[in-house]
């Protein structure tokens, strides 16, 4: 399957969901719901049940010229100029106009805009929440990526190295082996000591220490698939407190693991890591994961007020942490693929 | 200043901005806007007329202490749980709650659960386009990390070297320096041959040709705050055309910056330079800069559409570029301080 078959079958599939949800029309401007929807991740679309449009920046015609016209691609393309959708939009008699969910300030402009009610839906979300092959073979390779730099992290974290020269040493691993982008939106995590009880830590100048705990939270980007996983790896020897602990959150996050099967609630696989954390006598202080694919975070949320079931084709991570403020943290992860009812660890 | 008088001079701004605009309180959730006015980038603010709350996770309770425990900071620590905020919201007898761009189902929600009115407004943002000297000095350090990357840049974008492979030195450089992040949120951009002509292209793993303009997009980031520069390098020999158009897009932005002041509208400016480019027989293909602080983008936007007027201690790129689809693209970018009505240059 090529991009021009895997965008028709994904534009078969919302216009499905317009119909249950009886929307005209979908505007998407999202760049990855554009992505997903039009192969690339510019301009705005609309998606009507019978119709496809694109207005593109006149200076993308040409770039993307090769998708564009393809006889088999749907969009019919426009070139985008001031005010040129809603109006659009308003002469097409649209009654109902799916949308994101965009800003409320945005929001309120279109409403004055647009004739029709504006219906906000996660229609391109849901959608996106259930990987094809097509998207899982790079998923996989964005993975390996993932994995290839957490080698590294193995070879260059140790006693004495700043935080910041090893993250630099371990990104600069993940450009060369082709990631598009840098881990994530703000760079990959790398927390030593006291830091790795702060979930959110940017490496520091400080120099990483013997004896301690060092979370080391990367990913990479191929073909638009992010990817994400974590391991707390050992500098020196640890206590037995922290020994244990790290044994009990990787032995935590497989048993998980063991708990996700097609039809399962998210909510479910949270409250299982939750609960055996507080037997333990501690807090878990965030979500036990999320969907992945075009973005980093996306449905399904294993979180604990989540409404999301596993589904057949979903990639997701599971990522149990435990963290001791000014002590240390302990975080293990995996991006995991449940196919046929059967698991794949795409990061192991 | 410290930051504890650093935030407390910014509670001060914020609350003549709410009598201005009759709101009881402000809610504030935006991670950016949470640092600006709270001095870290973690949970949820309520900054009323004389009161200021925050609420975080236990966990970071402990982590920031060092701030929250100042006598002379003015927020009220608490410990967030489900729904606190809103029933202290509703319990408060807040009339008129000033909300951020949030999303529309964001938006929805808490319409439902909060029984004052929600008054969307964008009182942080406004209020970060002045930067204190406070501010200046960390953009400064900030400006001069993407210095130093570009001339990293000039030493390995050469003949033969993927493009790449020339981002992983450049970004290993930057991170090496201290950056917290690698550049914007995606990593930064160099464009060789065809590909400079995307505005928005990703490095690949092909091999910089000579005779070709490379354009090279690149950024750090220093206690929160970001830089953004490019310039278009030399690989060869360039064609005539190529280098006329060069010496034009360089000197049109020193001609652009050279007509900023206090109380000039910034679509003036967008203005000169699209009409500049329009008399050489050019488009110009996106907005000549914009606003840089804790966001890349901020206010002011300068662009055709925008209603900002530069002010005294707004700090901004100007930004002109030149796209030929097919061929190549040339930009020149810098991040420029305006101050007692004159112009620094912060990456020169």
């Amino acid at each position: 399957m090529g991009i021009i078959s895997e965008v028709n079958e994904r534009l078969r599939r919302a216009r499905a969901e317009l119909e249950n949800n009886e929307i005209d029309a979908l505007l998407v401007t999202n760049t990855k719901n554009l992505r997903y929807l039009t192969g690339r991740d510019t301009g705005r679309a609309l998606i009507g049940r019978d119709n496809a449009f694109l207005w593109v920046k006149e200076l993308y015609l040409d770039l993307y010229s090769e998708l564009y016209s393809n006889e088999g691609y749907e969009f019919e393309v426009r070139i985008y100029e001031e005010g040129a959708i809603k109006k659009f939009i308003n002469k097409s008699g649209i009654k109902r106009l799916g949308i994101e969910n965009i800003g409320i300030s945005e929001f309120n402009r279109l409403s004055r805009e647009i004739k029709g009610e504006l219906i906000p839906c996660n229609i391109p979300e849901t959608l996106r929440a259930i990987k094809s092959r097509y998207e899982i073979k790079f998923l996989k390779k964005s993975a390996d990526m993932a994995k290839k730099g957490m080698e590294k992290a193995h070879r260059v974290v140790k006693e004495g190295t700043r935080e910041l020269d090893a993250v630099a040493e371990i990104e600069y691993e993940i450009r060369t082996l082709g990631s598009e982008t840098p881990p994530f939106g703000e760079g990959m995590l790398l927390a030593s000591g006291a830091s790795g009880a702060d979930i959110h830590a940017f490496a520091e100048m400080k120099r990483i220490r013997s004896g301690s705990p060092v979370v080391v939270d990367l990913g990479a980007r191929y073909r638009g698939y992010y990817s994400d996983m974590t391991r707390t790896l050992v500098v020196g020897r640890l206590s037995k407190k922290e020994k244990d602990l790290l044994e009990f959150v990787e032995n935590l996050e497989l048993e998980a693991i063991d708990r996700v099967d097609v039809g399962t609630k998210a909510s479910e696989i949270h409250k299982f890591v939750e609960e055996e954390m507080r037997k333990r006598g501690y807090k878990f202080y965030h979500s036990t994961g999320h969907g992945i694919g075009l973005d980093v975070h996306e449905i399904p949320n294993i979180g604990p007020n989540s409404e999301d079931v596993l589904r057949d084709g979903m990639v997701f991570t599971v990522e149990p942490g435990i963290y001791i403020p000014g002590e240390f943290g302990i975080r293990f992860e995996d991006m995991i693929l449940l196919k046929r009812n059967k698991i794949e660890m795409l990061t192991r």
